[in-house]
């Protein structure tokens, strides 16, 4: 039984898995505050992956976090939307659990997940992109999902685009996320039409057509291409995968992150610039990664 | 004997090395201008790389070109300094030579030579950023140099800082080598003094205390930390490897880079912030790089 559970800032969403990637079971929760202690969300990860287990013994878990992870994936060193703060989460976690716990940053075990079962199969390096209230991203390179040496790799959404421009709440300004992503979404729509409404109503509005919903897409995807641009010309990969809950309005936004990157590639006339492409998993992503880390470690004890 | 020849925009630089990587021979000359005929060009290859075979028979040579290389290294595709589009190089240099020939871009051959032999020997991830004219880089990542699945990672100096910045040679705007280069210097120290230097000249004025020279270098640096930032928070390097003509300067340059590094880095407060050093290969490493390309080769045919 391959369980994975991922942990962002809203909702903690357990899976179980097959061998070939399919979820056979999924629970949810949610996050307590980040002011509440760690034990709650401890409480909350607990319940939901009881949940998928439904009354059969744990062989293993994958926690995928919404956190900075140290690289050898014992610690969690710090989240900004979750309690947790230089806490040795995989130790504690597999002791109450009373099973092996892998831990891993949630956009690292997406990138896990997209490679195995997703959109980047068959694909040895890509980019993954998660827009979701911020953009957080992974590096596949020859196959292997590329962590860094602190574990901090694919932190784009904090590679500045705008000199002095907006700030950005890790402190600094210009970040491409305050460009591109869901509060981007809601801001540049505000800015046009007075009116607040939350990302998922934007997506609803520009699905059924409304033009100031629709352009609120076309700039966030033009700042998407933007970015992209950029990454594609350090990295050169194979493919682009966007993910992340505000990329499920699909070509609304990923049409003009094309037509940018097209334009604004580095020698893009010497080149094949790279498809952009959905994610296929959704919000799972992140806990079949987990849990795909889980199965690995299973099959190659040597990974523990 | 290992032979590795450089081709630049102005010059082209053969060295022979040891095993070792030490540098036995040298020999350069200057290259003809890109309105040439591509046979100027390999003759000035030709008399380069003969006069450190010195009558020896060529057993391998390595040539490391600023241009984009197709992956398989036959071909290459595209300079704007040099006469060459869509060429056979290698093949063609093979045969005038009677020798196997090697090809690669020369930010690559650099990052090579720098890994094995130089500033990131013992470090098996860092970026490599070569400031001269433009920018150049190469990604070593588990001890290996990234090349991208098209032969084109590492334009650095393509990605844009600025939108709607500073119109450059390659037909975008706002890219990291409009405010980071030689170029950059030269015109960040006209605009203060109103008198034209070349890079050299105002690195000589700077080591000699000139306010206004210093502060031009002050004023490139920081943007060479902007754009630091922007790499390490993709990439999470141990290293960050500074080497190109106007990296010469050391500190004046260095100093302020890694100021803006420290202060513009997502989450420095959660990490350990990169090391920015100095290149140890100066401007040999490209052809340095190419020979070790050759080396290798010849231990192992198997990659040829």
């Amino acid at each position: 039984m391959y369980v994975g559970v991922d942990v962002g800032g809203t909702k903690v969403l357990a899976v179980e898995i097959s061998a070939t990637g399919e979820v056979l079971r999924i629970a949810r929760d949610s996050t307590p505050g980040r002011g509440d202690p760690a034990s709650e969300l401890e409480d909350a990860l607990t319940r939901a992956v009881e949940a998928v287990a439904a009354g059969r013994a744990l062989t293993g878990v994958g926690v995928s976090a919404a956190a900075l992870v140290e690289p050898t994936g014992q610690t969690v060193r710090f989240a900004t939307h979750l309690p947790w703060r230089e806490e040795p989460v995989r130790e504690r976690l597999a002791s109450r659990w009373g099973a092996p716990v892998v831990l891993d940053n949630d956009a690292h075990c997406a990138a896990e997940a997209e490679l195995a079962f997703g959109a980047g199969r068959g694909t040895s390096s890509f980019l993954l992109v998660n827009i979701g209230t911020g953009i957080g991203g992974g590096l596949v390179l020859d196959g292997r999902v590329w962590r860094g040496v602190g574990g901090m790799s694919g932190e784009f959404g904090h590679m500045q685009l705008v000199p002095d421009g907006l700030p950005c709440e890790c402190g600094l300004s210009g970040c491409w996320e305050q460009y591109c992503s869901g509060r981007a979404l809601e801001r540049v729509f505000r800015a046009t039409l007075g009116s607040h409404l939350d990302g998922p109503e934007v997506a609803a509005r520009a699905r059924a057509g409304d033009d100031a919903a629709r352009q609120a897409f076309a700039t966030i995807g033009h700042w998407l291409g933007v970015g992209l641009a950029n990454l594609v010309a350090a990295f050169d990969p194979a493919l682009v995968v966007i993910g992340g809950g505000v990329s499920e309005v699909g070509g609304l936004l990923l049409d003009p992150a094309r037509e940018t990157l097209g334009r604004q590639l580095v020698a893009a006339a010497h080149r094949t610039v790279p498809p952009v492409v959905p994610a296929a998993l959704g919000p799972e992503a992140g806990a079949i990664g987990a849990a795909l880390l889980v199965q690995r470690q299973h099959a190659d004890p040597s990974l523990s």
